[in-house]
């Protein structure tokens, strides 16, 4: 992964010019605001590790898994949100003191010993695609901090396809976990944008959310084990398919965020490998009756695999940008919707033949499967461009939330115009954008994407509009994240998600596993 | 609900003859054991409350509804399992010093703050129905104990049709809930066997799953909000239909047994009357070809609304009571399964045309409509039967685990061997019977009905025998109960459950919400 922006460098392009010619005309995108700073021009806090401190974490995971070097410190600097792209472009950066690479569990469990002992802070570190600033190295009154990088930890553990699950470890990417369970005719089916990158342990410790969600659930559905090292040793939960026996805390370690310890193992919920995958491309005449559409079917126990609604604007810019993209192209007006059906051909089949009828119930017209099949190519790829947006002048960010069904179209208002006025009032009208891609019997998500102008400072521009969307989001009873997670950039909405009481809880059991506050200090929590 | 035995009284019947056969022909059942004590000859303890706390409680539900009579006391002495019922049949008994009946949600916070101050214990009380101990009235040190029962907190709130979700207050019972939801077209579609007498707010405390929880889901699935009164204020949670804004503290509180607040709403999930009910009967040559039917409808997304699979045992015992107990009837040799389907016309048909072909794959053979109509009939009536077995001098009480589908056959195999064995052990060899009615993609549970004479000391008798099977249970990594809950008769298992970690994770959250321990002493957290 690129130190200062996404994915694999090599696959970075210039801006495409129709997006270029948007930014410039429609938001008045000025002059290019030029490159990131070379790796050798970025000045860096000295290590603040003592040497006795470094030795014990040496002694733990042997010398050649402590890394203090600049280029291993960057690539632990922070997420991937527009903030922390932004920031990697300045001379003047924060980074962990140190990088950590534990090769098994119980390095994990002395590693937090020793952390403590010293007073260390622990970030724990998968793929570092956040962007909450979940993965902010934040010192936090602690000596040093150190990125806790569960890479090493790779395994498939072991699948018992008589009950269809995996025992997995948290430092798996995307595709290689897809790569070892491919290899005995089994998938997680969890894609969500990050595939790429994002790990089996950031996936567990943020309630990630993938594409195929209706099909295959979110992580946190799919998670039946989980193994947790903590300062005070090992919490191992899930013994049965489905409990009684209290209250169910894997629940709690499911969105702690590294805050609460460091998953070490997975146990998921897995699939045989799909005989076919098809991606329709529909046509609805507007929003609002896409959202019906949805909510029939999530009501009916009738969702395909894979749902996505775009809204007007969003088609629209879809359109716009078509050829340059690959994974555009569009109806002239009205809203795309995307449908994804994988699983045995019988059933894909019969199921494409039912949901047709109803689809056109409510004024959906079908536009093959051509399209589907341009998005899923281009379902990683989004991220690349915020990289050349950001070099162009302009500025390009997401966030999502979800809500019931009766509370979806005014939350989609209020925040589309809380963007819309934070922004313009900062002389940088946006576009905004946005699509429903998870749906539910009792609700569904809402994600948006916000294109302008990069103003003089442009951190601070974003922060404001994101202030404003927040505050809207708790304003209509929806939720501050519903796959993103908390971090720092939502931690101060958590009072209005689960009131004074709620924090109190969370605060309780962090002092119970992490009595030092070593652990991810700042994110989730905040503070009493 | 009779203080002293299950249900209704004038539902009582005496021992079915086959039934009664059976017990003194194959277990050895001796003389009858006499009927409960008449409710006059009970002695209970005096009522330890203070005139100033009475009238402290009173100020906060007005007098009428502070009741210290023996009737009322009596009817809240504890719950309904086979040890709960022979200790009702003594002379000397104990129960709360009084019942309060809040009806407000305000007034239950009133009343906590007032227990909290008095250092009065208090057991939230739905239906009573627990058969783990869970409503159990310990004073645990404090200066008295009082039963909150949640009675008057009945009111269908609100119905979202748009969002498909209901309001519920704790108190309603099933069949009220059912017949305000079916007013508007709804069902929650919460079905377990204790459905006649239960409450909303005991099947959130002890997530409790229902007999349709294939088609419908197990009740904390079903929560998609709560709210519950602490001493430390009120926790509201659920905003959305899913959520990455950090651990869901809903599964905090779902399972949480009275022991860290009162629930005092529930937001569920609702839905359509189901146009046509049908219940298939189908025979399997054994239980195993059964249990692998069962798994490959679970793991191919296929499951009915209702699954249910007797052992061998269970479906001779079934047979052989069929023509007293009208719920019975069963093939000769093999097991039997009720398969249920609920739906629109159109989809039962499809999908019972659908699984016909798959369970005959299995060897499965169908027997036609009766017997599971049969069966819907008489679903809820096995609990009268206990008490004329105890009249009988006959023991029965069942117990229910879940484990992953690789685990089954072991763990079924490990707790009918520890039953067998404890109570053979004590002269009186029991019959012991199981059926797999909660089927996942990754496992089942297993529910066990154990028959036997009673020996000198019944419940001594009883506990032994309980104890060697949740050994048993613990051993083979299964849970100590699939839907029973925690109570006091599990509260031993819970370190082989969740770990000395994961107990210390419950009290600090019960420390955090109830510091003062009053809530359900003695329930759920094993003591420090």
């Amino acid at each position: 992964m690129d130190w200062s922006g996404w994915g694999d460098p090599a696959r970075r392009r210039p801006l495409p010019e129709s997006l270029q010619r948007l930014l410039e005309q429609a938001l008045g995108m000025r002059a290019p605001s030029g490159t990131p700073v070379a790796r050798e021009e970025v000045r860096l806090p000295s290590v603040a590790l003592t040497a006795k401190v470094e030795g014990a974490l040496a002694a733990v995971v042997g010398e050649a898994e402590v890394h203090t070097d600049v280029a291993s410190r960057l690539a632990h600097a922070g997420g991937k949100s527009t903030p922390d792209l932004l920031r990697r472009r300045l001379v003047e950066q924060s980074a962990p003191d140190a990088v950590v690479r534990p090769g098994s569990h119980d390095e994990v469990v002395d590693l937090l010993r020793v952390c403590a002992e010293g007073s260390i802070a622990v970030v724990p570190f998968g793929g570092g695609t956040s962007v909450v600033g979940g993965v902010q190295p934040a010192r936090d009154g602690h000596a040093a901090v150190v990125a806790l990088d569960v890479g090493r930890l790779d395994r498939l553990v072991e699948a018992d396809k008589t009950s269809m699950t995996a025992r997995l470890e948290p430092g798996l990417r995307g595709p290689e976990a897809e790569r070892l369970l491919g290899g005995r005719g089994l998938t997680l089916g969890h894609f969500p944008q990050s595939f790429e990158y994002a790990t089996i342990g950031g996936f567990a410790a943020t309630r990630s959310s993938g594409q195929a969600s209706s099909g295959y659930g979110r992580f946190d559905e799919m998670v039946v084990g989980l193994r947790l090292a903590t300062p005070r040793g090992t919490l191992e939960l899930g013994r049965a398919p489905a409990s009684a026996a209290g209250p169910d805390l894997r629940q709690l370690v499911l969105g702690s965020e590294g805050a609460f310890g460091v998953i070490t193992e997975v146990t998921v919920r897995v699939h045989a490998v799909p005989e076919e995958c098809v991606d329709e491309a529909w046509r609805f005449a507007d929003f609002g009756s896409g959202v019906e559409a949805f909510r029939r079917l999530a009501q009916a126990g009738r969702l395909p695999t894979i749902v996505r609604l775009s809204d007007e604007a969003e088609t629209f810019a879809n359109l716009a940008m078509a050829d340059d993209v690959g994974g555009g192209g569009a109806p002239e007006g009205g809203c795309l919707a995307i449908l994804g059906f994988e699983g045995d051909a019988e059933r894909v089949a019969a199921s494409r033949g039912e949901l047709a009828g109803l689809l056109e119930e409510y004024g959906g017209s079908p536009l093959g499967t051509e399209l589907g099949a341009r998005w899923r190519e281009g379902r990683y790829s989004a991220p690349y461009l915020r990289d050349a947006v950001l070099d162009a002048g302009g500025l390009v960010e997401t966030l999502e939330t979800a809500t019931s069904w009766s509370r979806l179209q005014t939350t989609y208002a209020a925040v589309r115009d809380a963007l819309t006025r934070a922004l313009a009032d900062q002389g940088t009208p946006p576009l905004v954008l946005c699509h429903v891609s998870h749906v539910y019997p009792t609700g569904a998500s809402l994600y948006f994407t916000v294109a302008a102008a990069q103003g003089a400072d442009p951190i601070s521009q974003w922060v404001q509009a994101k202030t404003a969307a927040s505050d809207a989001i708790a304003e209509c009873g929806a939720t501050i994240s519903h796959h993103h997670a908390v971090g720092l950039d939502h931690r101060d909405w958590m009072e209005a998600e689960i009131g004074e009481l709620g924090i109190e809880v969370l605060r309780a059991v962090k002092n119970t596993l992490d009595p030092d506050g070593i652990l991810n200090p700042g994110k989730l929590v905040p503070p009493a």
